[in-house]
């Protein structure tokens, strides 16, 4: 099993022009973590990842509802190709602190997996195969 | 290696009847992902865990920042006992779709341990050792 087997639909963007509010609601009518921050005109690439703590740190940090993304989404993305195995991802998120990798496929945006899917029965399974984890 | 040694300090909690910007103060005061709800005449019982999500679902709701916390928390704990393996803390956030567990010892409030917790490389060498995950 590799990291694009994790990825079920294509990824759920949101522009840097977009408010607050909007992202709000975008997460929670697809009932998902984290949404990717892409430019209009370079919607194959990246720019944030924007999580539900972006949302948490944007009120921490008294911002409107109205405050565009890009007032407060962390730039910058952590990414992994597509066909790299489970433990590469595990190790990015616990390296990083993040629950979100954006999936790249021959460098292009495809998708984005969550801390979640790597603890389900099967990734741990293909975890463990991967024999990586059993030296110790 | 047991669900309790990776609980690293006492619950940050937070009562029935502090706000929603409370409770986001708090969380990134600490830098969590959620704090346990407690009733101040029962410190040892979790009442609710409360998660960034729950901070976002609120917004959602068009719920103002001086709401309190019981109206927007969803109550109810999934919890664990301090001797339990790892791959039930993985089970147990993987079937109820949640990221914290409450850990308890002799059934009262011990600490909270995360998704996060799992996937770093100790937990997993540990996953794995427990040999659950190897058989397919």
């Amino acid at each position: 099993m590799k990291v694009g087997d994790l990825v079920r639909r294509p990824p759920l963007v949101i522009h840097p022009d977009s408010t607050l509010l909007e992202a709000v609601d975008r997460l929670m009518e697809h009932n998902v973590g984290a949404l990717v921050v892409v430019r209009r005109e370079e919607p194959d690439k990246a720019v944030a990842v924007l999580s539900e703590r972006d949302i948490v740190r944007a009120l921490n940090m008294r911002m409107a509802l109205s405050t565009p993304v890009e007032a407060f989404m962390s730039p910058g993305v952590i990414s992994i190709e597509y066909d790299q195995p489970l433990s590469k991802a595990a190790e990015l998120m616990w390296r990083y602190n993040v629950r979100h990798l954006v999936v790249t496929k021959e460098g292009k945006l495809y998708g984005v997996i969550s801390i979640r899917d790597l603890i389900k029965p099967e990734s741990l399974q293909a975890i463990c195969r991967e024999g990586l984890f059993h030296s110790s």
